[in-house]
């Protein structure tokens, strides 16, 4: 090998898997989730039925839709010696790295580890897809001195994830835009995390292993840790001028503000914003205050005039989670419990034509 | 983007990295490590000098390496709440991912785990290593129902960690031969766990996630786990005419023998391995005992002959460990804590000039 081959920082454009699981189509500006447009989807189904359309191909009918409810209610519940060690956690533990620790803990629970076939794979993805809301709830709650939660089998996925998060049964309407930002969240092609997910499962490393490199990777605040980042900043001023004023200030410092732009999407719209700006919308005309929706409107404005930049989903999901009554510590855990559904489908998918990820380098250093 | 880009499985041959860290340079067999040929460092120098030379650039002078030594003395304990964890995993957890949650509770406890300054990520690292071997060794023991063991304050780097593992003060003959394996172990460009830890890197998430992620990584038997496998297959013999007869029953059933070939190497023998067969020649001298010495010879000449494939660093890391009195478990768990010291430093490198890894997918699902 030449030792200096082309060398693309980021690896940006170039192809790093075939899949038939999903693809940003940026000259059309669809985002294809199994051949369906995540857009669409978001206004005609839910979360589950994008689960089930991500590890099993198809969108379900209404039998296989009862059943998979069913199948992750039985599954909410999480051991009690993983409540137990994320109570052990030190009280300084990032709400990620706690996740973190639960998740990779869970693998000893799994009766049939080695076994790599889709079939065992996707009821394992199921089992994990029910205690996520578990694990990521709890995990949270106990680093900062609160007592575990327990699930509501009688509530479905997204309900009983929001009333574990906020302590309340929710109404139809929250639960649905909840639901939808979950749905939004799912998959998005080969982001960082999913990426980190096909890289540690091609050698052979079960699922456990995946989403545990997984949820290190979208802590990071070039990628899930955006969300949060967001909210801080929304939470510094009171209106849309002083909003307008903070952003003017932090571009002439050139501080990097986050939720706005996208390696893929480059200068137009991430079409999942729009859904989530209209979800932000409808919080704020049932609460009669769009204080926030005008701030992050001012927003939008400088960063388009100043820097040609457009607001990503998280930019519009911090203040819907805000409005609904989330936590901002847990804004990244739900990001990562919603993509959890697309990272198993990466993952079975990476285990059913596997080739092990071993680049090369370009060697700068001293010479020998 | 044209949707059916030029695809590369496993990225096998694509630089991903620019870096001054090591370089496996194929036409010359060689391994470099900053300048440095890696089997004339094992002649010469030990883990610790190989650690500094990772982290810091330049082999240590006599003060600074006793500094390092000193500075390692002091952070072998691991936080009780940690052994606690450990203590509460599943007993059907895997070592590795014992090890994996372990070194994942860790992040609990840096006071200052948003700094990314190389100072703060070198100090950080130092601390790791220090803590690995108690980390890992005591994962082992606590999922295998035995109590948590001490470090030894007064054992260099090596003697702790061996004794740790075996029980017994270890002679100074067998501390280097110990030694010399985290030595061959501790880097090798980029293997797909060193390849995880830098993308996990990338999101700007900490030394704790990439590390984590890295576990996760080698812990598949394409990667790490291939020592393990080995010595499973020694043993389930006792003689070189029936491990012959074996890998050749093995061969004609088309199962994948662990152990030879590599990605880079291709057809030429690793250079790592010639020094580890050193390491078990001198073992059977010692013990008067050259059965395994003979069996991998063996099974060296049927691969040879058969597939054209020569040993790897863990066919002879293997029976070493065995005949040091190492438990299996523990092989794949002291890989990556060897590996620690190249992973720390490839994570900082990554930190100093980062680009978020964000590659691309050839679509090949239904169509929209």
């Amino acid at each position: 090998m030449d030792t200096k081959e082309k060398y693309v920082p980021g690896l940006a454009g170039v192809v790093a898997a075939e899949t038939t699981i999903s693809f940003l189509d940026t000259e059309q500006e669809k985002i294809i989730i199994r051949g369906h447009e995540l857009i669409e989807l978001s206004q005609q189904h839910d979360y589950l039925e994008i689960a089930h359309l991500l590890l099993e191909g198809t969108l379900p009918d209404s039998n296989e839709k009862t059943n998979l409810q069913e199948k992750l209610n039985g599954e909410y519940d999480i051991p009690q010696n993983v409540l137990k060690i994320l109570e052990l956690l030190s009280e300084n533990t990032h709400p990620m790295d706690a996740l973190r620790t639960g998740l990779s803990a869970l693998s000893g629970y799994d009766n049939d580890l080695d076994n790599r076939s889709s079939e065992v794979n996707k009821q394992r993805a199921y089992r994990l897809l029910g205690k996520l809301p578990a694990i990521t709830v709890n995990s949270y709650r106990l680093i900062n001195g609160q007592e575990a939660v327990q699930p509501d089998q009688n509530l479905s996925y997204s309900a009983n994830f929001l009333y574990m998060i906020t302590g309340e049964k929710p109404e139809d309407w929250q639960t649905e835009i909840f639901d939808r930002s979950l749905l939004l969240y799912s998959e998005h092609e080969m982001p960082n995390s999913t990426f980190t997910a096909r890289v540690i499962a091609s050698t052979n490393a079960d699922l456990y292993g995946a989403l545990t490199g997984g949820v290190a990777s979208l802590k990071g605040n070039l990628h899930g840790g955006a969300n949060e980042a967001v909210m801080y900043m929304l939470n510094e001023v009171k209106s849309a001028a002083a909003f307008e004023e903070l952003l003017m200030k932090k571009l002439s410092q050139k501080e990097k503000i986050m939720g706005f732009g996208h390696r893929v999407y480059m200068k137009k719209m991430d079409p999942r914003a729009l859904v989530m700006k209209q979800s932000l919308k409808e919080l704020c005309d049932k609460k009669g205050d769009h204080t926030l929706l005008e701030m992050c409107e001012a927003g939008e404005k400088v960063m388009r005039e100043e820097k040609g930049l457009y607001p990503n989903l998280d930019y519009y999901a911090a203040p819907v989670y805000w409005m609904l009554g989330i936590p901002i510590g847990l804004y990244t855990p739900i990001f990562f419990s919603a993509r959890t559904a697309g990272l198993c489908a990466h993952v079975i998918e990476q285990h059913e034509n596997n080739r092990l990820f071993r680049p090369r380098v370009n060697y700068v250093g001293n010479s020998y």
